[in-house]
């Protein structure tokens, strides 16, 4: 069976460096933009448009009815299970292919067979913000209450997709085998330790 | 500044193992009932008592006018009071002899100057009451249904206690710099890593 690390995170809190540089350190592979980039080309729609539907997820009215046969769902909500599924299937195909690790997308509820080594990264507001701002563009001169704003925004849309698919809520420690705090910290320096963990997690 | 390592836990989680072994992994004092036995001595009450007493916490109704001089307070208020000062000093004084990992007693709340390492260490329900199980003593003929009943209890008290000192409720991991999830897992593997990382943290 393959070694799978995936990586949930708070918007700002380096999620996605932590998960580059872990499959860096172990020399596994990385899945981000490759996940939607392989739902457009299977569904024939635009990446934009792809991440969009499964950004807003699907409505929650229609999560009571789900699976039930007779329900009757409207061609936008229909769409969006059909994303939602194809997000699955490729990264059940991702995850089948060699070890690797995976960045967002609710990889760690859709790998529940997988025994993926599951990990939550999150940071204060402060650090966030601070994080946010020292990768924008030149031309994004948001300002701190509005960098907040986006954070809570993209967070909120994520734990909401997590909603119909999870036994936890997105972001509750239970859900994850590590937690880890980035607030201040030098992400790269913890690299070492945190990818003999995960190793010895996977393989102990 | 010494190096030092707090450990918060769930009943039955293996915290207690998680900071004795990353003591001794790292060289460090370990500190745990000798809180309590260093409390007792300086009071002239017994270790059991304090032990109650501090358990069961300030009532939430004193914390509203905590600091107020004019309040009044009950002898049996004033004691808890006095208990979770000699608590906190203690912490404080220990914490400042060199190098350690201490487990329990909201040490995490009280060592905010001293730029401690917060872990939590948590589990699912059925790892707890198995852990709980191995490590019982024979007279305890406790069933998996009262096991689980002792642990929530215990949790609560641990929580209440937290209430009126913390910014952050016991257990939220914002209040914590990693939280380490034991369900199905061999602490003793883990500790290398998880003491590499607590190092790296400290020191990097």
């Amino acid at each position: 069976m393959s070694n799978i690390i995936t990586v949930s995170r708070e918007f700002g809190s380096g999620g996605r460096e932590v998960g580059k540089r872990l499959a860096d350190e172990l020399g596994y592979a990385y899945y981000d933009r490759e996940i939607l980039e392989e739902i457009a080309k299977e569904t024939n729609m635009s990446e934009w448009y792809v991440e969009n539907v499964l950004e807003k997820g699907v409505p929650r009215s229609t999560v009571l009815h789900f699976g039930r046969s007779f329900s009757y769902y409207s061609p936008v909500t229909q769409q969006a299970i059909n994303l939602l599924v194809a997000e699955r299937n490729v990264i059940k195909v991702l995850a089948a292919k060699g070890d690797c690790v995976i960045v967002g997308r609710g990889a760690n509820t859709v790998l529940t067979e997988e025994h993926s080594f599951n990990i939550f990264v999150y940071a204060d507001m402060e650090s966030k913000v601070a994080r946010c701002r020292a990768r924008a563009s030149e031309d994004e001169k948001l300002t701190d209450k509005e960098l907040e704003k986006k954070i809570k925004q993209i967070d909120s849309a994520r734990a909401k997709s997590q909603e119909m698919v999870a036994n936890f809520k997105w972001g509750d420690k239970r859900g994850y085998h590590l937690c880890v705090n980035t607030s201040g910290m030098s992400i790269k320096q913890m690299i070492p330790a945190l990818a003999a963990y995960a190793k010895q997690w996977l393989e102990g």
